[in-house]
């Protein structure tokens, strides 16, 4: 089992409007409602895969009851219709890698084993311009979470934790939660033997490093923030000095760059893709947990999570992945060891 | 008791964000949650000059839910610390008209006589600009309401009006309504002998007032519509021809102008003031309605509309009225009678 941890979980609403003016009134044209935050996102993916999930965090009040509920209904949402191989059009490449061999697609379930809350669980709403295909997002704070509530989740934490292979740690932290909280589950991942990867940004993953975890997966921005450089290879390599045993860094279209223990990999996805970028490092999330419980080595792992993250990108769903086209990327996927020293 | 009907209630959400801007991303930073839905607001306000009301229309789903935990708190939110008489600092006018005699302030119950459907109760988001004090309103558009559940509502209707002493229809219709919907609801008000002020616009103001109700009160955009004249006598004067009663026309800043078998009247507050216009036109539809149960001529009914729909503005929350407001300016509101026909 894996599990993710989703301290801030939010209900992800999207608005279609006609187009978006300031200051104007706005019939909305369509809704979509779903379970949202970065580790529900990882779960779902994860899922999908085959991966059985557990996730915990905090969700309270009305809109948490309604998150919960979505939830419930997961994984027959994230199945899809059994894939019939590679697209008929794609051209595979004499010399691409060999595919990675898969769990079946049948997906498998996610536990909901998050703690109730008194507050009300976070909205988000994504206001879609329909005329320009431009985001606008609106993003509550999330509850206002008590000493004891912490104390809950962190026993929750503990019990899960023993029946665990890897655990995700995600997202922002909601109001009352100490800016070391993600510092704290770290070493508690790191004392029961559980591999640990921490997602989050901002202070939270600069006190959660210096616990050690064993990866990090910064995008450019994030990494920009905790090291000052934007030299990819240079921020990344900083990155892992302050305490990550290994940093994948998300470099949007140009793939990610993995700077571990076993050495330095830079995968590229086989060609820049259009798409909504949402979820996406989400899906790298999973891709690079699942490799990992089924012990795949340093390139299969970040070939899985560069295939899955532009499949996402190529979703008409925002969020989800398009799974013919992650089988289709999947092979063609690029990895190039980099010589230098980690 | 007074009635009111609002077939597409809301979930009223206020998002206040340090700045819109379209395309990025925001914190909101303050939040505030109501029950929404013009025949909730004026069912408030009655509440609060001490009239009974009952309220029905459609509720659903998890958002219709809230809405009904908040509209069973309304009495006590309503409630409003016993005013100490006009401000100290008004200047009363030596030959101001005598104030009318009011109910005492007591906020009087609202009962939930709403109909259960299985859709979700909309929910509408107004993003306020903390910078600028601009509003973006987003509003969704309600719940898919079916032949069984309208039936439902008509039951409910034609018991409640046994009872009722006045009633007032408000709003827009959620999808699935029939455009002719509130001409039934004028019909069988009339029917039943009960006092009907029609509160809508477009197609279903135009259905309803051939149904001959006995109050309308459009605003000027709604009379425009309904009339194609921006005179304000001349279209307040044609949408009684079409079947109303009367007419008081909403003419923001400048009053209202009541056309009436009794006479025409135009009431003006005594000064412009500024503020949230939010929720001034229900308030007023409240002053109207309580001063037809009270007995009160026209010249009194719409002293009182008036008088609350300034004192709404005047409010620092938008859709309240601030009572002390109320009380200084009701004696200050000037009638004037026309010698025209109607």
């Amino acid at each position: 089992m894996i599990l993710t941890v989703t301290l801030n979980t939010a209900l992800d609403l999207t608005y279609g409007v006609p187009e978006l003016v300031p200051h104007a009134s706005h019939r909305v044209s369509d809704i979509s409602e779903r379970p949202g935050g970065k580790g529900l996102n990882v779960a779902r993916v994860l899922s999908a895969l085959g991966h059985e999930t557990v996730v915990t965090g905090f969700a309270g009040g009305s809109t948490g009851a309604v998150l919960r509920e979505l939830l419930a209904d997961l994984p027959s949402r994230a199945a899809v219709p059994a894939a019939s191989g590679p697209a008929a059009d794609s051209s595979p490449v004499a010399d691409a890698p060999a595919p990675v061999s898969l769990p079946a697609p049948a997906p498998a379930p996610i536990t909901d084993a998050l703690v109730t809350v008194a507050g009300n669980t976070r909205r988000t709403i994504a206001v879609v311009d329909r005329t320009t295909g431009d985001t606008t997002q609106l993003n509550e704070p999330g509850p206002l979470v008590s000493a004891d509530e912490w104390s809950a989740l962190l026993a929750r934490y503990e019990e899960l934790l023993t029946g665990a292979d890897a655990v995700a740690l995600c997202g922002s932290l909601p109001p009352g939660i100490h800016v070391g909280a993600y510092a704290e589950l770290v070493r508690s991942a790191r004392a029961a033997g559980v591999p640990v990867l921490l997602d989050t940004s901002g202070e939270p993953l600069r006190r959660g490093i210096a616990a050690r975890p064993d990866l990090i997966k910064p995008n450019a921005d994030e990494l920009a923030q905790l090291t000052g450089s934007r030299d990819p290879l240079r921020a990344t390599r900083d990155a892992r000095r302050r305490g990550a045993h290994a940093v994948v860094a998300s470099l949007g279209p140009d793939g990610m760059l993995a700077v571990t223990p076993d050495g330095v990999w830079q995968a590229s996805p086989p060609a820049k893709v259009l798409g909504n970028p949402t979820g996406a490092g989400d899906s790298a999330v999973a891709g690079l947990l699942s490799g990992l419980v089924e012990g795949l080595g340093w390139p299969d792992r970040l070939r899985r999570a560069v295939a899955l993250s532009t499949a996402t990108v190529l979703s008409p769903t925002a969020g989800d992945f398009d799974r013919a086209a992650y089988e289709e990327l999947l092979p063609r996927v690029g990895v190039e060891e980099h010589t230098t020293a980690a």
